[in-house]
């Protein structure tokens, strides 16, 4: 089933000023997981949207709540969130960050004590949208082991690198994890293996087997030892500038909330759009690995995904959209 | 055959002074390659420096350019290196990262037209021993195919990410392939595979196999199409800034020269010591994954081999020693 994308977005805002969303609060955060939805992405759109009110019902979402400035130094300022919306208070992070570039070239806002970003993706497309280059980080909760534990004491802990241009903005969005764990569920569900090797067996041999890496909660880091320490100095850097909560903390209070952003925007008048899209010819001027394969640059397929939503409606999990529909 | 720090520095100095460097120049750049050495990196270290008097040699480095600043934009200067020695201009990059973040709690320096920087490490050091946070990554010539092709289309651009601890700096310096080209040539000669996959065979399967690896320039970048779409970014954020030469640029030029290089600083007054000590015990307080296993954080292993090879000398090639020597 296909639902245009005002009308799922509409039905969103409805349930959230029924749960007593301010206007303009309702507006950001149904925007956010409607366009989620539309760019392909609805596990942290449509579908994640009734844990997101769970979680407002039961008090861990501070819907009330405005980010506070808790420290400014120079182009640096450190915001507490306040547990508030984790979308709503990133993009408003990343707003001031885009305004602090414009004026200084280059701006870092931290969001601590803020709740999930959902798609990390948003924020880079924010930056880009404001003709800006956008780099942006978060801490989690602990999923993957360090290199050469077998405990879960790292978080997926996403990166987000983006880069404006005319003909599609240049969106790089990834976890520290080769396999995120819904996509494991999947792949499990389905009953096939992963096509990559993606967490340990009990032995401490690579597997494809979903089902073992998830009851283990031993999720590969991509790049083996140089995903753990990218993942383990994201959340390092989170709490050396913010002095938030670390993933440590996170998981040992058992529920993902009270995460740290990091959110940097770089202004340039010239962005040197011919020298950008002379790298992606090249680069997509290989010969394919195997006969089909293409070559995409970060953000080329989300953009594709968006256009034809947009046009032929964005699919909805029937069940799902139900369920949402009667919560207005 | 161990030689001290300084007795290293001292010979490498000679020979840069006889090949016309400045008295500066020298001093800072046989510093940074003794100092790879000391920290276990001989291979960009004494190992290197043949190659570099010969670069010098051929022209390819000028010994004679001082960084120019071509333009600024509040907290982002851009500046070209004019084919100077790679360590030296970035070294004068970092440095004035750290003086405008002193100032504006971030700046962000690019170098464009520089030559290699030899072992990224450095500048994350540097931004360390200065109390600041440092995020640095380069470009470099093709050596990686796209995720989905077949030809080398992507440098192994790599990624420096430092914070300072008292204990011991944290510092990640890590390449978008998962083995590097040396790496890889040391498991050829000694007959072994790789310990992980780390690249493609001519079917297009994953191989451990060193040499059908470095035949085909197929390294297999972090994380499968994650490190493909890093490595990607990383080169059109430095084309973007500084409109310096693209790995497409430096590949098809056939001569790993003129690359561009971005340094970010930030500097805060409370790093959250002790928030940081606490990850680092979190996550080193997993059950091994084998016996005999050990978690390190990034930089650990590097500050223990410095002070080991600072009190007992620095294990040199014996070959290479005296060729070193005799070029005074």
């Amino acid at each position: 089933m296909k639902v245009p994308f005002e009308e799922l977005k509409s039905v969103l805002k409805q349930v959230l000023l029924k749960n007593s969303f301010s206007g303009s609060k309702a507006e950001i955060c149904s925007d956010i997981f409607a366009s989620n939805s539309r760019d392909g992405v609805s596990s942290h759109g449509l579908n994640r949207f009734p844990v997101f009110i769970d979680y407002v019902k039961k008090g861990l979402i501070n819907i009330e709540a405005e980010p506070k400035l808790e420290s400014a130094h120079g182009s640096v300022e450190i915001y507490d969130g306040l547990t508030g919306p984790g979308m709503y208070n990133c993009t408003l992070g990343m707003a001031r960050a885009i305004d602090i570039a414009k004026n200084s070239g280059i701006g870092c806002v931290v969001m601590k004590n803020n709740n999930h970003w959902m798609r990390g993706g948003t924020y880079g497309w924010q930056a880009a949208e404001a003709g800006c280059i956008g780099i942006c980080f978060t801490n989690a909760i602990a999923g993957m082991p360090p290199w050469g534990g077998k405990e879960a004491r790292l978080g997926n802990n996403p990166l987000v690198i983006a880069v404006p241009r005319k003909e599609g903005h240049i969106v790089l969005d990834i976890a520290m994890s080769q396999f995120s764990y819904g996509k494991m569920q999947e792949y499990e569900w389905s009953n096939t293996e992963l096509p990559f090797p993606g967490g340990f067996d009990e032995d401490g041999a690579l597997t494809k087997d979903p089902v073992v890496i998830r009851k283990n909660k031993s999720a590969l880091p991509i790049g083996l030892w140089k995903g753990s320490g990218l993942a383990l100095v994201f959340d390092i850097v989170l709490a050396a500038l913010g002095g938030g909560r670390s993933t440590a903390d996170i998981t040992r209070s058992g529920n993902e909330i009270g995460l740290s952003q990091c959110l940097i925007c770089i202004n340039q008048e010239n962005l040197h759009p011919e020298q950008i899209n002379d790298i992606i010819r090249y680069t997509q001027s290989s010969a394919p690995l195997r006969s089909g394969d293409t070559i995409r640059y970060p953000g080329e397929n989300t953009l594709k995904t968006s256009n034809k939503n947009l046009k032929e409606g964005i699919p909805v999990n029937e069940e799902v959209w139900e369920k949402v529909k009667n919560m207005r």
